[in-house]
């Protein structure tokens, strides 16, 4: 069997907040004797997560925190170049949590599936095929069940999964208004995401601009940041709203508790449902998911957008990259060829 | 005809936060001639509501304000005393939005139902069989969706909502922890309410006795008060934690909106549902949850309290009475005699 030389990027301290650069460092080993069940997988893409800020914090959270001196854990797709497993040969196309590094070596429970299709590209396995489009489908229509006519608010709207919600409310013939920051992405919205409204939340008029956009109120908020940006969404809520929580991007640190308007009252008067999902509860769910979603991209009815960095090197800065609001369209790094 | 001397408490002004007793006068009118289809009611019991704080707001609510210079709006109790309307006959006991006066002459569109069995109290039509009973049998059981063996938190938890949704979450198997204020309060809650614990918010020790009191986290929070009572109890949320919002009681004032620490993470992270409900949505299912809350009560599996001040003259200091917890039981006010 072969060896490789293998570049990891390894947790080197815990961040405070937001993972920079400096808390990472890239170390290099060689790949170890592959044993009975495992596969060796060359990684093609490696995945960045803005959830990836929650996988390294020491703060309770629904999994355990990255160990210091480990591999980064993200999700990534590539080749299996060896197997010793009956499922899986040499050549096939594999996703799963197989972490920032240039070679996994992984059980199969590692793997999330092959990737059959190939009339679209692999890439998309991390994207919109991937938990990103499993997140705005089922957080969604799961949660925020929207009836055709009404007003679906999406925040990070050009984002991976937002440019996601945003295209599926509008296949449910509802009403679509994106929250994005800057006029690039308020572009991309109105454009390439078919939003009927974009608007910019680093504008000083956002309140308004939000209030205009929104004439017959605000009945499904799906929140990729909270902070200021869902307080002004919850002054235009209407009776029956649904608040479908995805992400805290706004929040950069949960320690001390941050403030902000109490958001009971609104809750309360117009009988509305804020709630949190995370998408591992619907693994069981994923591949009914994942063949809409393939149809709906396959035919062009959902458009998404990468945005691809290369070489392992670009890793350790990814994820603060992503906060910064730097990408436009899904955040990969490449770094294997095809 | 007859006619009677019929004194009325009038909404004055409109008050700031709280209604206070300068905010209504007391008039004397005599009842207006009855035409074809009204009803005379002498009402024999008012009701006062934590609601009412609501009613009386210039703030958008989930009904118009009470005009002012009219009649205090509140449900209340009374005997037929003149009728010209098929259905309803002298002597016959009912309940409605009859409001804060001795006399009132009323459609029948604002008669809920009449008060068909004797063998409780009339009184209770106002609480625990009115909508203080509705609002813990639906609140709890449609958006709280308690289960066998999961731990139900109440705050205000001797009140008339939440004394009755302790109970009914201890009949749903569910492990109680009553929010009360006082150890007059603590002690109703153990004792007559059959709460597996209690514990006082006013108390130095506030947070950590909760924590005490829910070993198990939280499955579902029954939330009459919001605020500080809220924020301690967003930290022990279980994964999949329900929390009705019914009120929000400790807020004494939402202009301008009052601050208090973000709840987005929690409610993400552990995959809550958080959902504000009004009872009236329900109106259509009351005579399902009063056939059961009536056989509850009758048999004594939920007790109740009544605190009845006597003469229309104690109504205008009533809701503020309540908003200081002077109440032991449903406040009500008896103004003639049965």
């Amino acid at each position: 069997m072969a060896h490789f030389k293998n570049k990891q990027v390894v947790l080197a301290s815990r961040p405070k907040d937001i993972p920079e650069a400096e808390n990472f460092i890239i170390v290099e080993n060689i790949t170890p004797e592959i044993l009975d069940g495992q596969i060796l997988v060359r990684n093609i893409f490696l995945s960045v997560e803005p959830a990836m800020k929650g996988w390294v914090s020491a703060i309770g959270n629904y999994a355990e925190p990255v160990a210091l001196n480990s591999v980064m854990k993200s999700f990534a797709t590539g080749i299996v170049v060896e197997s010793r497993h009956p499922n899986f040969s040499k050549g096939e196309f594999v996703t799963g949590l197989f972490g920032w590094q240039e070679y996994a070596l992984v059980e199969v429970d590692t793997i999330d599936r092959k990737i059959n299709s190939h009339h679209l590209p692999i890439s998309t396995s991390l994207g919109v095929l991937g938990i990103n489009g499993m997140s705005a489908y089922f957080g969604l229509l799961e949660i925020g069940q929207p009836v055709s006519g009404e007003t679906v608010v999406v925040s990070t709207a050009a984002g991976a999964v937002g440019s996601c919600v945003g295209q599926i409310a509008k296949l449910k013939e509802c009403y679509t208004v994106g929250i994005t920051g800057g006029q690039e992405k308020v572009s991309l919205c109105k454009g390439l995401y078919q939003y009927d409204q974009a608007i910019d939340y680093k504008s000083s008029e956002f309140q308004q601009d939000l209030s205009k956009a929104c004439p017959n109120g605000i009945d499904v908020y799906f929140d990729n940041t909270g902070g200021k940006i869902s307080d002004a969404v919850m002054q235009l809520l209407n009776v029956g709203a649904r608040i479908v929580i995805c992400g805290t991007s706004s929040i950069s640190s949960w320690q001390p508790l941050p403030t902000g308007p109490r958001n009971e009252r609104q809750i309360l008067v117009n009988r509305a449902r804020m709630q949190g999902f995370l998408i591992f509860d619907y693994k069981e769910r994923f591949p009914e998911a994942l063949e809409t979603l393939t149809k709906w991209v396959g035919s062009g009815l959902i458009q998404y957008r990468e945005d691809i960095l290369h070489g392992i090197n670009e890793a350790p800065d990814a994820i603060s990259s992503l906060y910064r609001g730097e990408n436009l369209g899904k955040r990969l790094i490449q770094i294997h060829t095809l």
